[in-house]
């Protein structure tokens, strides 16, 4: 029997960092509910838990770890084997400003009981979220919700960058009949008090005040105490991993959102800071921990973010992605019904399809919808069939299930696919003909 | 180019069957809304169509087809290449009074306007419904919308035996909570009028007296027409057909409720008639028959029923029908929630996953729960999965997609295949244990 022990900064060793702008919100009363399970039950399991202490070096030839409490004492843990997941912290734009009071940068469990505090208190009338990334749509839902106005600030020129722009476009319509004004194409550069309030000001000559700042504008590898180890790093300073989950130190594994990950589709390392992967590569390398032998099958980069009334998903590569990979692809998109028209509350998804110009594999799907639309099991099936390199036409061999209130016999996936063939057919055609 | 004719017996050349409980519920007000085009809109396409000629008898050697219209008048038309969609017609059953006025078996489009027009008219306050089946339990939450007493008779132990038993008796207590009385382990045998009423009579001293009633049993493959060319039929009286939908006779297709279909998982032949399963043979068929070269991919027979707020569904093989199939399966039931059950509105899915014992490679899964929680598109995933053959802890490697609204970082599906997972394990410790 392995003994564990897991170190965690803090007082809180679970909790579901996704759950954080729902709690924000008010939608999740008691942020307790936001711990998969409690400090006694996870010690319950035999593993022991070193909480508020911080692990500051490594020494992999003697294999310990130096870590210190709140107050400095230092004790070293020997290991025989150690698995990094030090995770992620937020990317310090070049923004004056940023450590001001009332700016938040939402990465922390205590920094959310911050900002709920600050909510609870000081009654905010309104907010500027920087970064509108998931994390940032999610919190211009959340504060909405409780009554703020909200502006939301965006470099590129739509909202979600994990998708392609124009249903990044179709979030900022989401987000603008909700009463967020959607600032795209904005870099902001200086947070300054004025009063009570906070300035924010940018290019183009925006400038905003508000009450409270949200600065979610991305996160990097934390990766400090990795290389105290001397472990290497990759793509975009993530530690580098093999897909057993060991990193380039003997003994040493490492996963999450500190670690390079698996791209099953471009079978190369990527960085893709995800709670589902961290989950899976969790398991991978506490296996192979204790004398396993498995490897993480890699990420396709699924993902789903629910803003307002409106899922946006998507797996694989888009558009935008497909190129910047150097692929030949070509991109469809359709708008179909998710069940059939006839039958009441029928509404319209978004659905584009990326597929290879020239084997006519897919490379990915992107869908927008009204959330409760099975957009995001829609994405899972794109996903799996992702997941076996399956050709485009294929999926429409995909024997889906059929019921008039919850899809066609062609199932919306499969209307999209049809459509991406077609134009694949044409697309053939029109390069046969000089 | 290739000139395309359809002989349809009645008016109605294209109309979405499983619609009629939605019409006769009042969801649809408009029978129009059923069908996808019109007569006009097909004809455009380049398709001529004969409408209301019924398809007397086929003579596969002078290659022509005898069709009568509804005069008696005879003409023969020759063909290249046809294809027979005859569908399938109402089972039978051995019950006495089927004939009698206000007992209906809901077929064609005709029935329905029958139907219609007598709930419009008479006003029924009660009805029985013989057969749950999706047909039976839809018809029994579209007449309870209606505002009828509907009491549903079925002769197995529980409602929708396309899925096992536990999840069928859901589907009975879903029907009871809306005030449905459900007669299961009833055998009909007699329909007798009594004054305005007819008086249905079963096993067990079964006795209800009803306005209306209807008789949805089951169907059976329509191959009258197809044995007048010496086609050859197969599994449940279906006509025989290759991959490439062809019938054991030159020149003739046959797709749809009145073939055999391909079951991909059994690799065999089995008698699955779906609309879904039916669209993609009509075009594989349609693609043959001028020349082209494509199979069937095969069903695994995926399907989905709304009953009241729940949807039942469903791929590949239950434990019934693994059992049946002589497949040595493990069958596990988990109830988990659809997504985290800290963000409002958490249900509870339960899902079955069957597994072969040997392989450990996934056999099929239902699911029931409630309807918006996606389910369906959950049964997709596992559709997806089987279509490739997956074992059941490879699904635990999908990449799904996560947002705390719309599922968890391991989502449903992949706590029931981790549950079977950890059963089939401990089954295998208890086998290797004497």
């Amino acid at each position: 029997m392995a003994e564990v022990m897991v170190v965690v900064a803090d007082a809180f060793p679970n909790y579901s960092i996704c759950g954080l702008p729902f709690y924000l919100s008010g939608e999740v009363p008691d942020w307790h509910a936001l711990a998969h399970r409690t400090a006694t039950e996870i010690e319950q399991h035999g593993i022991s838990l070193l909480l508020d202490h911080t692990a500051r070096a490594i020494e992999p030839l003697a294999r310990n770890v130096e870590v210190a409490d709140r107050h400095g004492h230092i004790q070293r843990l020997p290991y025989d084997r150690l698995v990094l997941a030090t995770g992620a912290v937020p990317l310090q734009p070049p923004i004056a400003g940023l450590d001001l009071p009332g700016v938040y940068a939402l990465h922390t469990m205590e920094e959310s009981f911050a900002v709920y505090e600050h909510l609870a208190t000081r009654n905010p009338r309104t907010a500027v979220i920087i970064g509108g990334g998931y994390i940032g749509t999610e919190m211009a839902d959340a504060l909405t919700h409780r009554g703020l106005e909200i502006t939301l600030v965006e470099m590129a020129p739509a909202v979600l960058t994990t998708v392609d722009p124009s249903l990044g476009q179709g979030v900022d319509d989401e987000l603008r009949r909700h009463g967020v004004a959607v600032a795209t194409g904005v870099v902001v550069d200086r947070i300054a008090p004025r009063g009570h309030d906070l300035v924010v000001t940018g290019s183009d000559g925006f400038e905003r005040t508000a009450d409270l700042v949200l600065a979610v504008a991305g996160i990097r590898p934390s990766t400090e105490l990795a290389r105290t180890a001397g472990v290497e790093t990759g793509e975009r300073g993530a530690i580098r991993v093999t897909r057993a989950m060991e990193t380039t130190v003997a003994g040493i594994y490492a996963v999450g959102d500190c670690v390079e990950t698996w791209h099953r589709l471009l079978q190369r390392p990527a960085y893709l800071p995800l709670g589902t992967t961290a989950h899976k590569q969790g398991r991978v390398a506490g296996e192979n921990a204790v004398g396993g032998d498995r490897l993480f099958e890699g990420s396709l980069g699924t993902q789903v973010v629910k803003v307002f009334d409106l899922a946006a998903a998507g797996t694989g590569l888009g558009e935008e992605a497909a190129r910047r990979a150097g692929l030949d692809a070509l991109t469809v998109e359709v708008t179909v019904p998710d069940h059939k028209r006839y039958y009441p509350g029928a509404c319209d998804l978004r659905i584009r399809v990326t597929g290879e110009r020239r084997t006519g594999r897919l490379l990915g799907a992107q869908m927008l919808g009204y959330w409760r639309a099975e957009v995001a099991k829609r994405i899972d099936v794109f996903a799996t069939a992702l997941y076996h390199g399956m050709r485009v036409d294929a999926l429409n061999d995909l024997d889906l299930s059929y019921t008039p209130p919850l899809g066609s016999p062609w199932d919306s996936i499969q209307m999209a696919t049809q459509a991406w063939v077609w134009a694949h057919t044409q697309d053939r055609v029109i390069i046969a003909v000089p």
